[in-house]
């Protein structure tokens, strides 16, 4: 029943780790767009996994095929399917866990909720089915690219270890390592970290920032469906979120009206801000400043060690770490991220062309 | 298009701050639910203003009338509506303020995407609003009361002074003083702390704090409606409010997997967990454990100071500070917190009754 | 559950025929859209009983309320909240029916739905309710004036007595007699019949007949939501329809493909077809012909004549026909046809600005 | 944007006529839902082509795959993919109509609204869309089979050769003849007359009725979505149907109240009526008698004759019937009103799960 997201640009996923394949079918995709498939294709293989030392080893083909929606190289206005076939699938890696509850993971709560539980990977639960939300996603961009948004996420924390203000860096410098933290100094410090936690068998924690330019004014429904409440539910509903912020977040509870508001000025026929605490949204609409957040990721849940537990019929077992994991999950979900705003941003756009009556 | 929330026990809202009337129609709320009309009044009571010296002294009537969907006492299965007509509206306080742009409120958002903005009061983006959703969450709280379920919010923080962890707190007592802190002490702080700003003719931020103890097992739909994904929209969708973190939240980020996850055990046939660092919610869905999250809320953009801005025109101007207002706007958070939780978990509840055929 | 129509512009309607007051809300009407009240109040006033001899003589104020979403003459892009009172409620005419299940009524049903049922008047399940719609379409009705589309519905049939196709009728004639068939011949005789009718204290059918003209081509969105495929279930939502057809309908099945086919033509640049079987819609989606169809009302359940039933517990029992009833419904029911098929079109004339990006 | 149907129990189909595939993702299917397969594939090799004389000769291999959301054998509650890929695709059939526009085809509307059309075989308005459908159907039939409801659609009308009423058949007998009338007399007669159809480069129309009983009391929620209105849409919704009438009907509107209206009487203390003109449903809501309606499908809009018609660019063209199809769409047809019927009494099912608490 929550499988699906979005209004007007709206997308249903489906799929099990383990299972035969992962996918989604966006419904209302303007007609005309042009579709680059190696843009799409791209956008998966930065999320994939195996791409460092300081991701898990899992190889996964994430190969995306178009099945419906593109006619000649554009949209039709028809429903776009894409499938990712799960390869690489070492299901027996699981079945000493198949009736146990691996402490901070779905496996409890899916048993319970649904009496049947694909326990393989995670099942639903796992985190494979985001590559569905980047496909889709990878759609969402080239739609928002026409319209000149331009929307980038990078790690700006990594346990205590934090970056400098977005404004004080070179966005464009995200692919430039493999923890992807444009500020090269910080960086290295996180890959040391994810690295020594890795070794010590364990797992961290970290926050992915993401800022939007160039956002049109205007998107964002008040009441409910403010513009930082859906993009705050959509980062939520990314696996292992814990938290999030936008603009001043929860340091400005600590500041003044007086510092906190952001004063209006005009300039070149342009209405700007003074400061920016609002984050480019006010009201719950977008003013056209930048729009920046924070996601909040907890350490990852499976880490290589022994941990006490119970099993299905509740008797106390030791769920012991095996497979191949990430010791910290943000480097690989800076395009999630990407992704469920840029679902977010079509989105309120095209609600907000039935605004005001056109002509 | 944004006014209703929820899927099955669903909101749809009306009203602006100084036209004739706000209300909503709760579409879905089950047949036979006893109603107490007292208990409604005494929700809306609890959020309007005028109450203390440190919220605004303007007075709000928020009679809350029924007009639909309850017969006889008990809910019929139709459309419960429910109207408060406005009063005490100075709306000439605002005709100074008619063509300027408020730094920080969303007088130009609203401007530019509508075309047309009722400018008394807000209109449409005056928390005003909020009094809909809380006669919608009295509702929903008479559900959840025949279920067991508890909600309590309070006010955790003010500025830079917090209360203890809710675990060492009494919650019976957060109406026992005016900040609705339920620590003593920290109250009595806060209070100091929000005259002396209301002195200095400013506002300051806080965090309201909302604790769910007693969820059945099984709330939440992954993967996009994810318990804490609906709970972060919620909360975010309330005026003012600039982050959500449930959980371990963003102190969560800096531990590591083997402090951070929560190892199950079983007693008396229950599944509980040794520690709580999940925050009731896991792989999005309630595992019986204590849900609790934080809402941070910024200062109120409205002050009595003079600040800088433009009119329509783009033309420079000064806003002055005038009317009403709340130099701290957490006290009177607390009961719309606990109203979009209890709306939140009623959905759920409903959703998750469709998961498995009965019998 | 179901009190909600539409997808952008969307209404939610409330109330009981004898509770307090019925309304509606419509939430995605478009900003800046001029609001003619006297309009509104005359489109009710139409609708509403008491109007001549073959009509209940019933008086129901249908005076009705803005509260909200107008501001200074026009919408503001907010909730437009509208509100009538119930007034001349009889509500002890129905004590004597209070356990009783009246005959082809919604007493069985709703009390077996719902265990609780507001049995005054139908509660709920009156054709009162259709009024909020009638309002809602009224605002719908002023968006599409400003695109030159025109609605008309009359009655084209009452028992066997048929009107001849509307394309040998004079649309502009509907209101010149009480039964708003503008046909003057066959008016007067169903007049006649229905008065008959009324006489013999029974009631009898009639079908609605609809012409929309000047219709934008694309409207519609296949594959479910198909434009007649909307405007069934908004025609079988109002009370009493039995059946719904549009262009050929039921005689079309008789047809061979040879003859029902409708051959395109290109005319001073704009397309046409040379017959019009389709009823302007192909593939569900306006072609920019006539779009015509059929709405089948069944007899008036309320019968002044003594019925066989049972009560709540199962008892035999006799109902007894009292109160002021419409001996038939289509004259007063063509207004609402009107309505619903407004809706319809408003909602996908905004659905079909997002089909392509502009510009 | 209409590529969706259903509340909870809520099907996505994708998929053109000769493109990859087709499909269809199933959100909110109950979990633990035993799954046969071969059921599913065998309804939908009953609905497939070239099965007898009077149907096109065109192959289809209809080869259902589930891709997600069953589970050792059973539902596990989370989407449920299932793909049909395309075969025998002889696009090449539709090179001459590549910028043609077929006489009651989609071809011009989806040309326009859209601006690109994949013109292959119709592409997404093609009836092809109608196997995901059966499918995700097939899926329903199986929840509903637990519930002992029991849904058949037969052919009762083929142009004005008409079967009795269904009181008077032995439904059991719909796949004894080709024609799939379970009345051997009148099957004959419609066999010849499609027969004959067929040679003479013809198509006809036809009468597709569907019975459901046991239903339970209860389902259909007014006032928008009630049951026969939302059972109205989904048949609508079919392509090539031009008009739904439940219960009496269109024949309904000729008779009085008294002769229409259904009395009560209870029998072995289940609440009944004499007569069913109500067709099952009152005030939307089933009442447990038989649900039963009729379909009518007009006569298919590809035949095998010269047709004038226009290209693109306006020009007069010759549209020479090609390629393989059916004279006379209703004897495939009778699945998918099934089908239909099914996703609707699923989806009411679960919805009225929530009518009142449990306990």
């Amino acid at each position: 029943m929550g499988n699906t997201y979005g209004k007007l640009f709206k997308i249903t996923t489906f799929g099990e780790s383990h299972g035969r394949a992962i996918g989604v079918i966006i419904d209302g995709c303007p007609a005309g767009l042009k579709i680059d498939e190696d843009f799409l294709q791209n956008e998966l293989s930065r999320r994939k996994p195996g791409q460092s030392k300081i991701t898990t080893q899992r190889k996964e083909g994430d190969k995306v095929e178009i099945q419906s929606g593109v006619f000649e190289g554009q949209t039709s206005g028809t429903p776009i399917s894409m499938v990712i076939y799960n390869q690489d699938q070492k299901s027996k890696d699981y079945s000493h866990i198949a009736d146990k509850f691996r402490p901070s993971h779905a496996d409890f709560t899916y048993s319970e909720k649904y009496g049947v539980r694909d326990y393989r990977g995670g099942g639903r639960s796992s985190a494979r089915e985001t590559a569905a939300r980047v496909a889709a996603g990878a759609i969402a961009k080239q739609m928002l690219s026409q319209l000149n948004v331009n929307i980038t996420a990078y790690v700006s924390k990594v346990g205590n270890i934090s970056a400098p203000d977005y404004q004080n860096l070179d966005l464009d410098g995200v692919e430039d390592n493999i923890v992807r933290c444009p500020h090269p100094e910080t960086a290295e410090e996180m890959i040391k970290r994810i690295d020594q936690v890795r070794k010590n068998r364990d797992t961290i924690g970290g926050v992915v920032t993401c800022v939007i330019k160039n956002t049109p004014v205007g998107l964002g429904e008040p009441v409910f469906d403010k513009l930082h409440a859906e993009l705050g539910k959509a980062m939520l509903s990314i696996n292992a979120v814990k938290g999030f912020e936008y603009g001043s977040g929860f340091e400005g509870v600590k500041m003044r009206g007086s510092e906190h508001n952001d004063e209006f000025y005009e300039e070149d026929g342009v209405v700007k801000t003074k400061t920016n605490h609002s984050g480019g949204i006010q009201g719950g609409i977008s003013n056209g400043a930048d729009i920046y957040f924070n996601v909040a990721f907890k350490p990852v849940a499976t880490i290589m060690q022994d941990q006490d537990s119970i099993n299905e019929r509740g008797d106390a077992v030791t769920v012991t770490g095996k497979g191949r994991h990430d010791p910290c999950v943000v480097p690989r979900a800076v395009h999630i991220v990407e992704a469920m705003a840029a679902l977010d941003l079509a989105d309120f756009y095209l609600i907000n062309l039935t605004t005001k009556l056109p002509g």
